[in-house]
């Protein structure tokens, strides 16, 4: 099932599947709407946390410490502060085959990430109060549950794992990973540890904050996950299959905040003396979304396909709704939005367009 | 000057200085404010090409060939097509003394990227039709330098080079510069270069599209920037120094669309029992404001401080919008937007704050 996916991911443009067949294995790179997808998904992630609703976050771009020691003064010593970080990340080999290859083993648990060659880690780090440290470590669980869930077709999917007791290594007590659930078996999403002490980077005096009128030394919460977990586990999750008039038709639903496109254009037409009228109806209408920031897909050709054809194809890019135009919109202005969950459409006026697609694309 | 500009974002956390006093140079890091800033200018960077009026923009992520011929399938081998790129790139070497220290070089144009390690190359290729090449070309030069102007504190600074011959080794045909104009001499900010033939990647044949009936190679045009270069001129743009109460007083007019941070908040209370009270009403606005994508800056311990000294802080921070709260604003639910352009106030009441503020950011 998941070579499936990929290989329908691969199909679409989303991913780029490079074999190693003597080793038995496979490389992702990433195609136009995957591209997209993930960079959507990288706002989601970091404007997340930057909006974070109780404490203040910073971004470190590339000096930890003066990032740190920025917040910290600025903050008056006291915490919670949060610091997000993107940080590129280069695999060294690709030739750890057991690992790699996780059709057919029996291991529990997987990761996404180890597809690709080229990544980026996307890692959260709280620093709080050691008065606060459990409060916070089960507050972030949750809150970072609630996250993956947020933006996932299959909420249900997402759990967190048994705490366990860190390894000395990184001098972690405790750590916590959010998995999600396929049919072929539990993908590792993120991982949240909790430490007491020894942060690479920061000595002991810089870990001073204070907590009421004494000075502490802050004890820190870290949430680490990959770019490439993100985009996926989101191709992964928004897959399904629904059959349509007796026939299998594989889909991607996803979220409509982190969709590539969020609209497409289908038009079909009998008379060819106002095709071109039609086409730059078209033209107009996704100008207007773009202009208001709405990601559209406009393929001027696709009007030679049939109206069937064109919904599979944007179905097939998980596009949430298409805008269905014809001969008589150029008559009376209706056109028509189709649900891609649904299967769908309303009446809307070109008039309104704009403005109720920017609705549906706020709320959400 | 610009020195001047470099130590006041880096007293502000903006930038950091890291000095190789034997060699007369210094390289750039970025800090906390300054990274949100960088991230604000690549979303706009990226939105705007995406979100292009009249041609489909495809993300490339780390294939090229892959991205072009997905693309062109898509459109049925029909052009422009664009494609965007933000490719990492690391400076070799850092060495290069002359050019890179350009207080009190006699050179007319300079590049802010020279003092930064680690950079994003942000490319825009278009491919069109060889009749269509000389429209586009001019087209792009003007839809970049009013992107530039657009997201500027003074859009009066920006303005196109000569076109020059293009040197023959990149095989470009003409070339124009994006400049900007400051006290110390000119930057180069983007390139603008028209190819006819041998992109890097792309053979003869990937080349042919639909020029009406006819089979045509296409030619590109690349504009190619960099993420620093969007960062140190954003700030060395947004920098002045007016003038009040017969001192000056630097700070960054950073467009309110990119400002790091859009909403801070002062708060004065001569009364301490109410202190809490005064508190909890502003930590509540600030949520308000991040759940509805805000970035805000929340000093709970600012109240210390003279109103004064935090309205320059926030200046100093470039933060368009302060919200100032006092004893009366929990009685009757009025606070005040302080506008850092004007430094006037406007009354508004605190339960149209979060609609009001975010009618601001949305009609830039």
């Amino acid at each position: 099932m998941f070579r499936k996916i990929i290989d329908f991911c691969s199909k679409n443009g989303f991913l780029k599947v490079v074999e190693y067949s003597s080793l038995n294995v496979f490389e992702l790179k990433i195609g136009p709407p995957g591209a997209l997808l993930q960079e959507n998904l990288r706002r989601e992630w970091l404007d997340n946390l930057v909006h974070s609703k109780d404490i203040c976050v910073f971004y470190n771009y590339n000096d930890f410490k003066h990032c740190y020691d920025y917040a910290r003064s600025l903050m008056f010593q006291t915490v919670p502060i949060g610091i997000v970080e993107i940080l590129p990340s280069k695999k060294q080999s690709f030739i750890d085959v057991e690992k790699i290859n996780i059709c057919g083993t029996d291991e529990k648990t997987n990761n996404f990430a180890d597809y690709f060659m080229n990544d980026y880690r996307l890692i959260y780090t709280m620093f709080v109060a050691p008065s606060m440290a459990n409060q916070f470590f089960h507050q972030i669980q949750r809150q970072r549950k609630i996250w993956w869930r947020k933006i996932s077709a299959s909420p249900g999917r997402y759990s967190l794992s048994d705490i366990q007791n860190g390894n000395n290594l990184a001098d972690s007590q405790y750590s916590v990973n959010i998995e999600s659930k396929y049919t072929w078996g539990n993908h590792i999403l993120e991982t949240i540890s909790l430490f007491s002490k020894n942060h690479t980077g920061l000595c002991n005096a810089d870990l001073m904050v204070k907590d009421g009128k004494k000075q502490v030394p802050a004890v820190y919460i870290k949430c680490e996950t990959r770019l490439s977990n993100l985009l996926l586990n989101s191709l992964c999750d928004a897959y399904e299959e629904p059959v349509i008039q007796s026939e299998k038709r594989p889909l991607f639903r996803f979220h409509r905040k982190v969709a590539p496109y969020k609209i497409s254009f289908s038009a079909t037409l009998p008379k060819s003396e106002l095709l071109d009228e039609l086409q730059d109806l078209t033209t107009y209408l996704s100008k207007l979304l773009r202009n208001n920031n709405i990601t559209t897909l406009l393929i001027a050709e696709n009007v030679k396909k049939t109206l069937e054809a064109q919904y599979r194809q944007y179905d097939e890019l998980g596009i949430p709704y298409t805008v269905v135009l014809n001969e008589a919109t150029l008559r009376d202005g209706i056109a028509w939005l189709r649900n891609r969950d649904t299967t769908l459409k309303e009446q809307v006026h070109v008039a309104d367009l704009v403005s109720y697609v920017e609705k549906i694309y706020k709320h959400f």
